[in-house]
């Protein structure tokens, strides 16, 4: 059993690897007719779709598996009609291969440049949103990938049933099916055998819990790009305007709490805190926000629970906050160097220099001066759609769209130019 | 011991980190300044550092080390006017950090754009010559990074006082001496420690032999930029200018033999094959180089040397030469994409088509038309000094300059903005 896992793994590399070759220099019409293409036929076979989910559902029920996990793991009308609307945004979207920026001319007179290619074969590892399967296959198709998707063994139904869809489209298309592949094998193992096969897999895009992420990432010999977690933070200088920071701090917490862009940690100057706070913790409290301050904190707000220090630095993902008020801009910082994840870190100031200092020294992929840490977001920042948000800082840093799921060669230009 | 080894690894990557901080922020005037005091240093100090060369090599002798061994470790004169040119080369190229190429902004007003910031903490690990110490540090210097040196446990004197010398030039221009670190424990177990430091470090770069870089690639969870090794190929067109298809061919195999840009195989088209052979044949038996032909070729060689199987895709470092005459572009563009290793192709025609399929086509990390493969270098190409030349895709894809010792990070410009 184990040898055959490790077989059909090395077949399904082999296969992708000889589609991007094929894909890599397909043209951008053939690619956006296909993805045109899916989005019309998982509108058509909707019913087949929600047929093959309720196999999955039924299981995470038996299962007895969270509301939440099964709220992730439906294909309802809602999440099915945004995966059409995907697919037609990224057709959409400009093709990024072959794009060359700039090219410069040696002294010898060899033209030189770089020019935008794809990156051969991607590997997605993620967990219950079948979803997540058209929206990567998308992308690196556009991107002239070929995909190799490992999703959750609990929506293995809804995802070959997706799949198989993609593949009617990629044969009318007359491009390779194994551009896009599911690993039809829900035993563990599949993941640590594809984590191997960096013959034939160029990159490996972990999304899922941190558990999941830390696992692909110490045991892949392949690159990855990962997103941990964000724990992001508005610092309130003490020349904010009061009214943005207000509105910012609040759209930042309160606006989508669960996800990686929300403010998890609120830092405030103590010249403004006095003014600052309460006006803030009215508004917290309205929206049913849990404050967590440090001391100085609570000898404003008297009434908001102490911090505990497993507080400071904590990915809440809920209406909850840590509150900490600061003697200075050194220690702001320092606490963000200490406590951020290099996520996403806003400052709101007035003052010009010390807004250049923000911008210079937080280490985040995003830094915002006096806007809401919800705007770090492929689409918010105009880079259309994206598949993750990376935290580490090789290839990407931030929000990965197409771009990210390309790379550059050198090209040069000559006309007979040898080395003296 | 290894209790020690260990605190000993992460006290070194914590140092590291701290002075990144620091780093980061650096003027380029700073950063210059103490580039072009190292340079000063080590003329100064050169009969110190010989010194301590001399107990390498007295030791490396002693262990009956081979001659390219030791010519490899010997701190010549040539050798250290080489780092001091570097230094001061480095020291002239601008400074990638601060960079913004562009920004653009949004229908909500919010101004958005990428700066490029250092890496943060790099750990270079390399064998036996120790001017990749100044070269590495340099570089890493310049681009905003504290760098972990791993050198060779045979060079470690040389290496020690390379960096005693660089520690002085830190400490006069005030900036921390952790930036540059060399570990001092020549124990093996020292890289595998490194290795784990994925909270300290942010890349690797192993420079050496195929061994190390697979050693390091299978054994880290930092990411690794790396090199195996360059089999590059020359492929002559049926429509090839045969003046130049000789002169280019000759270079790319004959002008330095022993690096990863020379050519190790030459693909001819058979349409030409019997006018281009003889002559090229001539010119590579002058010169020394043995060729080693497939069947076609043979029949229009009849003296040369039959080809193994092993020939193809074969590194040789040498004058050694595969020759395989094609009957269509295809069979060359299949036989480079089976023996290829990502590193340079070159084709030599005056048709506008193949020539533009070439380019596309080719999967390497410089692709060149009617030009040597020795152009595959960072000076060649204008990027200045290099620290190595990347032939997997992930971040970088070639050689490797300052900029590659870079990433770049989102920043926005608000002015109230919040996500509705």
């Amino acid at each position: 059993m184990k040898q055959s896992i490790n077989e059909l793994c090395i077949n399904i590399g082999k296969e992708a690897k000889a589609a991007a070759r094929c894909l890599s220099t397909l043209s951008t019409e053939a690619k956006n007719r296909c993805l045109l293409r899916v989005a019309d036929l998982i509108l058509k076979r909707q019913d087949d779709i929600k047929r093959e989910n309720e196999k999955d559902l039924k299981n995470a029920e038996e299962k007895g598996l969270s509301s939440a996990f099964i709220d992730r793991l439906t294909l309802s009308q809602k999440v099915i009609n945004s995966m059409v609307d995907g697919l037609r945004e990224v057709a959409a979207l400009s093709d990024p291969v072959g794009e060359v920026p700039r090219m410069w001319k040696r002294p010898n007179g060899l033209q030189v440049g770089r020019i935008r290619i794809p990156l051969g074969v991607i590997c997605m590892i993620y967990e219950s949103r079948p979803n997540v399967t058209i929206d990567a296959a998308a992308l690196c198709l556009k991107a002239g990938n070929a995909v190799i998707l490992r999703g959750g063994s609990d929506a293995i139904h809804s995802n070959l049933a997706l799949a198989s869809i993609f593949h009617e489209a990629l044969r009318e298309s007359e491009i390779p099916e194994s551009s896009v592949q599911v690993v039809p094998i829900t035993d563990r193992e599949a993941v640590n055998e594809l984590l191997r096969l960096e013959e034939y897999i160029d990159l490996v895009i972990p999304r899922g819990g941190e558990g999941l992420i830390r696992f692909v990432a110490e045991n892949s010999r392949i690159p990855v790009l990962k997103h941990y977690k964000g724990v992001c933070h508005v610092f309130v200088d003490k020349y904010a305007d009061l009214k943005r920071a207000w509105d910012i701090c609040f759209n930042s917490k309160v606006q989508r709490p669960g996800v990686c862009n929300a403010m998890e940690g609120m830092i405030v100057h103590e010249n403004i805190a006095k003014e600052f706070l309460p006006e803030m913790a009215k508004r917290f409290k309205d929206a049913g926000v849990e404050m967590r301050g440090c001391k100085k904190t609570l000898s404003i707000l008297k009434d908001i629970t102490p911090a505990k220090d497993s507080d400071w630095g904590e990915e809440f993902l809920d209406l909850i906050l840590a509150v900490k008020t600061v003697g200075s801009m050194d220690e702001a910082m320092d606490y963000i160097a200490c406590y951020g994840s290099n996520h996403t870190e806003a400052i709101v100031t007035e003052n010009y220099e010390r807004a250049m200092r923000f911008l210079k020294e937080a280490d985040a992929s995003l830094v915002l001066i006096n806007a809401s840490t919800r705007f770090n977001d492929g689409g918010q920042l105009g880079l259309g759609a994206e598949i993750g948000i990376s935290t580490s800082k090789l290839h990407a840093y931030g929000p990965m769209g197409l771009e990210e799921l390309t790379t550059t060669k050198f090209i040069a230009f000559g006309n007979g130019q040898i080395r003296g």
